[in-house]
């Protein structure tokens, strides 16, 4: 939600001459993405991306990312391309940061998705599983359960300022989220961040998936867990099943849940609110305010714990089990 | 600096069928300006910008600042045209707020302008100005010397945090100003902010005049004065007689300056500077910080103001006199 690094023109202009994209006509700052500074840029042959990639990402990750762009582009999969440079290369450096040009795609990211359009995203999440399937590069989550204990040591002390009993409630959850978690299930490169403002539409139809600076090696059904978190609850925090049935259908249209999979449902769900509210709580806590900091509140993924923990059965998700 | 308001693609959708623009394809929130929320939005038939107005713009003023752009442009100034609706208005709402989707302008504003560039600028201001000259409506300058006071009164209080002695100097400086500022020179309609953000370029020539959203009625010498303090200045604060040169000649080779407007430049770019030094102090001490408040330091104009008052004869700025 913010343009870190601001760019001059005759550095941007000798950084696109080593693209055989054509002439720069403009560019534009554009408040997408928290990790990195991104500009929209027409040049005299099509609209592209500039993403300038900030302290957050690890530049030593990038081939990783990029690469995987390019293997689920060529397998269909409607995410970016990035533009190879004319020495082949993928990865260029401009105002100090690395920076990759990848294409634009047309759409617009939903604000309020309905059933169908959650539909669409298990059916796009499916593919994107089953594509990347055999790429041969592969990236640790550097979010994984073992990541969380060092960042809820970092909010502990202040958590109950958020909510006075909330120490205690992290810290019992914590324990058995890391005691219970699945080990044994199907696994594969994963988004881990496919919310929203990641998926574009062009009427009803997802016409591409965007920010893959999370994407790596973990159990496929984490990723369908962080997205019944972040598509199918709604704005009161309350779980509307009918989308979780409609993103769930979706899914399994493309990819069948195995049968432990499912069984591992409500423990990854609640999981993955654990690990987005983890990063929300440190941000909210521990990072200085500033102008470019924009701070989600920890509230909104303590409530979506509060609601997996309390799940029966994973049909309550709204699953069609046999 | 900020986008301020968030559109759903529904409600953009909806108000994008008002106009003959072809179907939305695209939106991001783009980091420019700072009073309004700006959008680059890609339709099947072109690019265009819409405007959402905040708060610090009247929307009592809209017709006017429309109005112009559509007159400017009719007279060949490169600067957006406002894209009518269907039922032949300029204005629409949008997320709550009054709102205008204008022709997108390619081109670059650039970081570090050369004399080359300041004597083009020169140019089109002088254009500008004689192109305004039959625009039927007007607009008083909400921040003329009468408005400085005020603005002043908030801030004094604190002007000593950001620099002891300040207050008094300041002081001084606009009682000078309010006493011997000119009242007789040639009047029309001035740009009033042609910061280097505000033009853009393409090939070192003028592609662009955007950002009319503080043209208003006034001497038209004191444009020029704005434009000194905003171009001829460089990053240490001194003053780039080359650039004021250019910049000069630029604007007389369109628009020759009369002598009264030559011997008003020292007290003009004086009160310029003060101008835009109150804002930038009042914003400094007195808006809240918040992470959509991208403020400005005053120094910076305090270092010109302290220039133009040691200035001797209008010839140090560059001017070519007879």
């Amino acid at each position: 939600m913010a343009v870190y690094t601001d760019i001059a023109e005759e550095e941007l202009s000798e950084f696109i001459a080593g693209y055989d994209v054509g002439e720069l006509l403009s560019y534009k700052g554009i408040a997408e993405g928290t990790e990195n500074t991104n500009y929209l840029l027409h040049t005299s042959q099509a609209s592209f991306i500039l993403t300038l990639y900030e302290r957050r990402v690890e530049e030593s990750d990038l081939p990783f990312f990029l690469g995987l762009m390019q293997h689920l582009a060529k397998k269909g999969v409607t995410c970016p391309l990035p533009v190879q440079r004319r020495d082949g290369s993928m990865i260029g450096r401009v105002a100090g940061r690395p920076a990759a040009l990848i294409t634009f795609l047309e759409g617009m990211w939903l604000r309020r998705p309905s059933p169908r359009h959650c539909r669409a995203v298990g059916e796009a999440l499916a593919r994107l599983h089953l594509a990347a399937l055999d790429f041969p590069q592969s990236r640790a989550n550097a979010l994984a359960p073992a990541d969380w204990r060092p960042l809820w040591e970092k909010a502990k002390p202040q958590a109950d300022t958020v909510e006075p009993g909330l120490a205690a409630e992290v810290e019992k959850d914590l324990g058995e989220l890391l005691e219970n978690w699945p080990r044994d299930l199907p696994e594969g490169i994963v988004h881990a961040d496919l919310f929203p403002d990641n998926v574009f539409f062009l009427e009803d139809e997802v016409s591409g998936l965007i920010d893959f600076y999370f994407a790596c090696h973990d159990q496929l059904a984490y990723d369908v867990a962080t997205c019944l978190n972040a598509w199918c609850f709604e704005k009161d925090l309350s779980y509307n099943l009918t989308k979780g049935t409609a993103f769930l259908a979706g899914y399994q249209s493309v990819r069948p849940l195995e049968r432990a999979e499912i069984d591992a449902l409500p423990v990854l769900a609640r999981g993955s609110a654990m690990r987005f509210m983890l990063t929300r709580l440190h941000d909210w806590l521990v990072l200085p305010d500033g102008p470019l900091i924009k701070k989600r509140d920890p509230m909104e993924y303590i409530r979506r714990l509060r609601f997996h923990r309390q799940i029966a059965s994973p049909s309550e998700y709204g699953l069609e089990t046999a």
